[in-house]
């Protein structure tokens, strides 16, 4: 259960208006890497973290704080949105450049859908969608995605501070700008602490390394004409993980046969001439089970 | 520009039909974290790369890799799909619960619309976008995203493994787990060869740390009632990147006032009672170049 | 800014695992209108509400309690998915048709993407977005979705109360149709409490009833021929807002010409055959202001 | 079975012609609350209506309406697009700083895509999609959900209507505005047939208030620390319903215990501790119908 | 403007309910190729039309059909769902597996969403969009679409036919083939009227025939091994538009260079050495003309 | 499996940068019609082909030179955004409106997001996504979906092409031009060649027009009020398949009966009077399979 308090993180005041810079600035709420994704990644990363304690309380703290950041960003916002001229008329905008310029700059559903203030979307329109949340239980898996969504985000808030003069707004990226800094280093050090904790190692998931084809798993496939990726340090010495030496697949032949379709099911009227054989009738899969000792008993024959 | 065999990366033949299985290896295909996701991140990632040489030439040839990728799974959900009761009527289905299962296990479209083949969307059904491809121009920022689009593509193809006893299924998927190790010990070593490049250190993107508000850059703010979070190594002790020491903030208070937003535009009918202050008119910004120059010259007193 | 406590608002425990209905209840979650919906709904129009004191507190309070309404649903879910045959493999599922049936019924991306859990979609696997949340800034308007999204929300609640006959399950859905029955209640008390204080009436938003064209305000168009929809009270007798008389158009004649584009830009490759006069060369609109005087100045020929 | 005349409910010649409000009146047709929303929303509840007679012919006959409505904004908005700098090149643009301005606020897809001419697609260029669309069956759920969306509707369009000075367009919009105050007073007025029909009360669904829990039926929880909450007419009195009495509950403590998932399959390589117990292998549900009968007869032991 | 009758165009009654053939048939509702398309698609064709006469009539004509074809297809799909299971509880489902396999085919949002009737989406529920009706004011290249449509469309009513033994169902989809083979027949015929009345010839767009790289208008790359590609109609002979002929590129080298991005602007924090050159500063475009003229008249030094 | 050379098919350099333009060339890259969308549709028709030999070889011919295509655009987009405006604060924009204009009509998101680079999306930022491709297995079906989709690209390059000045550009749209000008002579001729090589005919698909209604299979529905319609090809004369003439149907009278929907299940809540009768109970379909032996045998009475 959450609990709320009307007062902001961090405070948020720009100096003037700028809705062209309140546009770019929906990339931060809506985008995919913006404080919705993180705030939706963690409350859910949260909720299904079957680890109790410091792992999950870590999860809540950070989760609840996100909440917290797409209210300062939808109230920066709607501060820059104030005097915006979204229902100056046409008329005005083309007789007068700057005018129009701002206007055009501007997102037209601000003003028409929000009343001048911020959507839940990027900074193009696009609506904020679940699939940008990445929940998956494994925490290493998880922790690999919230530094590379912390990443994303601190670049994509670098490159907006540097599109703004307006000390208010700066001021608050910076306080951003070190949230990220430091989220960046917890989920690094969280990382560690699973490796500390042999809850996890180095690649996820752990297991399954003596199933698959050990053979294939440390060979960079040389598939494109550039030369120089032989001489990085993925393509020799030991793999992060220790298990394995990188080598390069200079001479990259198939392994498989010609890819083949079946032959189709002549219901389903796809165009063919018999080439890869006969159609098979509908299969069922195996029938061992209960539903097979009664087909013998009851029906020998079908 | 780019060429092809018809002949597969690696083999992909099933034992036996397996529509139920078809439907979720689209997961793997069109998912998230599926591999057309990586072929496009790649790809772009590899237009977009600004370093000529070993991390261009390496990114492409990675990427070519991933498009027959889709290919092998494409293949084989056509493989699994052979014989699969798609068009017996829904009155065998029910009169023979096996069947219903299987039947009602299996993805409409599969049949509907692609005449038993795969489909460019994920296990719900959902069509891949765009917005899961990331390439941003800073590659750590793309590589920790890379790491974490390959440990979420291993974790799934994991779950999905245990999911089939085909051993022509679990041949194919012992290569794709065996490719996805390798690529999570390539981008991790692809992370250290950028830092022993000095092209770019632990927190993305490089810079700005002087800038950001420091104090605000290594501290857990304690919002959630889990006391256990101060006994990680997030909590104390020295960064992952070296700047700081980590601590907790056990007595969070905002830092910021009440959040409100401005005034509306009276002429976006927001519901209003003046609480907060007169609206303003529309603001263009300031008009200091050369038109405030020609302002001033031809309408000085607007 | 948000605080958070592990403790659920209303306790949520199923007597068995049922991973059909957890795919079901991914509707209540990330829905149309799902929890996740009133959630980000109530919670941008509370940053954006234009009004001090009891609204914006009221619509913080609800929004608030919603967060924590998708965390008892999400943790439901992971629930009911205990012990779900997610992983037995195929053969089991069509060998022993009950087997195959639930597994049918469940939603792959719950154990291959989610490990488990619930996810940000919806009970077809779409996955939330933001356009489904309403904030206009206009309170009638959005009440008035509220009411709406409450009413659909208890509706969906109701129909998969009589999808279930686990005890746990029912209870958590008996505290979930009374909220959705305070809510609504709630919404409608909100929409009466805008009319006493004045600040709207019963049409939104108010105003522009003069300029409308009123002649057209209160008729109904009779464009099908079922001849019933005379006899309703939106055929005759006042209005709700008290302005006009209901009446029946039954002879439905357009009021405007027969339609027609203009001509096109050639530019454009559009098809034709001068059928509509010739096309305009491109048009900037007036130019009556500072860039007019400038051109009158400097280019009086153009 | 529809019929067409190409005549115009009402005509749409705006005066000249002006790129950058065709841009935004594309909310009209094709957003959330644009009029392919309402046009599929009343179709498909006209398809669904259980009830013969009125209301199913006074659905289908606004449905009807609003096809025309939508012809008559697309046809608008190739007009608005009559003459536009679409094709001028971008070095006029950036030489001539007003036709830059109007090129910056069109609608690239209008140009490149439909040739001059509207997408069924919003003022951010999001197509419009089928999940806008409401139509439950519960007739009050549903006439709720239409006066939301002619409410949203009608203040959009009195947005747009405040963003131009063309005669010709502000004539169409006043009908517009003119038609959503009916559809606003239509739905109410439906509403109220609905309960003097015996049909449906206040709260959606009818039925259930006596197995909800009442008890949680009428409590705003205060969450969020503004105080003005309790000040309104959702804080006490009797609730619309005349069901119960509105309270607050001001000392809001979680009802639940901790939140906690169930341990995970460990198939499913969830990062696990063992703190919430072992996993409990696959449940199939309860098998006490046919199927357990013939269990019992042929292999008992199972 | 529409005017509607409640008549169906023609008879749609099932002999039975089919709940799991209720969920299939919504691709033909809303598909990406469903009669939702293709009323969209014709409908704004038809207002975008830029030919008065005889090939505006027609798409009208056919736009309105399909209006009444979403009609046909909801109502059967509703009566397909009288009686369906949707509410029967898990446990009976799980304890008769004919009743589980029913239910696990079912739409779940046909229940839970729509009261047992038809939704806006396609069979794996994925909504109904704009971008997939095609309008672009050429009308050869959207009767080539058209083709297309009604192409897939039949393919698909097809397929769907030989999933059902209904013969009510059957006897509908017998008439839905026919109009889809019309159709067919109809675009192909209007294609050869655009030839007949010289509007269009057999390439789209008519026109820069001459601009464009001849040399390479009509020779097949080579550039997958399977080498039976040069035995087609399309590798020598005659082009269908006169206008070329047919040829192998059999040795396919790349006509440009290396690929190579631009040096990155150092504000956008690329990770970059250098190795493209310098980055360069901010660039306008040109300033040619009044602007210009202004800049040199009043800062002639800028 | 695929290869690659970072050299481009055909070079790409524009004479100089051109944000704006850089902007609107995303509609090639990700729009409904762009080149990832003939890329993933060949590559999935080309895996899904059943037809061994010169189909299957040429449909992977070209779907591979298309991923080269991609290729080329983001290349080119990158060249245009080389200085571009990006980080010029919005001061600089405001107070000279030719930078303004032009950071106006810039895709924010290629900056913030990619860097200065393409994006998988289109001209008004929506991503691309896996319905756009169609591969159904019938190649008549797809092959005139190839033809539509080289129609539509050919001309919305058209529309580009006259869009800019820049010798560059126009250089690369002229071998696009050219490539799309061969490609839908390419599938034409494909269409030529299964109808010799005896594997479809005129009408998708091949089949069931002896049991279609044959009746309604060639007959016009005048439905809408230009009478012009019955003038065309499509109106009389023979159909282009042979099969048929060609007629119109002017008095056009439904076929069936009024719409009506079933009796709705009364644990879904629908509003429902009794006005079509009593609602049945869940419906199973027949059961006359194994299931209903095994039924008679164990419970007769049921």
């Amino acid at each position: 259960m959450f609990q709320h308090t009307q007062r902001l993180q961090f405070e948020a005041k720009p100096e003037k208006p700028d809705p062209v810079y309140a546009h770019k600035l929906q990339e931060l709420v809506g985008g995919a890497y913006g404080e919705m994704t993180v705030m939706m990644q963690y409350l859910f990363q949260g909720w299904n973290c079957r680890i109790k304690g410091k792992y999950k309380d870590l999860i809540m703290d950070v989760a609840t704080e996100e909440i917290g950041h797409v209210e300062m960003l939808a109230t920066m916002i709607a501060r820059l949105l104030e005097g915006a001229p979204a229902t100056a008329t046409t008329k005005v905008a083309t007789s007068d450049p700057a005018v129009g310029a701002v206007m055009s700059g501007m997102d037209p559903q601000q003003a028409i859908v929000a009343g001048g203030a911020a959507l839940p979307a990027d900074s193009n329109g696009y609506p904020w969608n679940g699939r940008y949340a990445v929940a998956s239980g494994n925490l290493l898996a998880d922790f690999y995605a919230n530094v590379a969504a912390e990443a994303q985000s601190r670049l994509q808030t670098a490159r907006l501070y540097k599109m703004t003069d307006d000390p208010g707004v700066k001021d608050m990226l910076k306080f951003n700008l070190a949230r990220d800094t430091y989220h960046q280093n917890l989920w690094l050090a969280a990382i560690e602490q699973l490796r500390e904790d042999n809850l996890e190692d180095v690649i996820v998931p752990g297991g399954l390394a003596d199933e698959e084809h050990r053979e294939h798993a440390a060979t960079l496939w040389h598939l494109s004409d550039g030369e120089a990726a032989a001489a990085g340090l993925w393509a020799s010495g030991p793999t992060p993980d220790g298990e394995h030496e990188f080598s390069v697949l200079a001479d990259t032949r198939p392994l498989g046969d010609k890819a083949s379709p079946p032959p189709p099911d002549p219901k389903l009227f796809a165009t063919y001439d018999g080439s890869y054989g006969q159609p098979k009738g509908p299969a069922m899969g195996t029938e061992t089970g209960l539903r097979g000792k009664i087909r013998d008993t009851l029906s020998p024959d079908e």
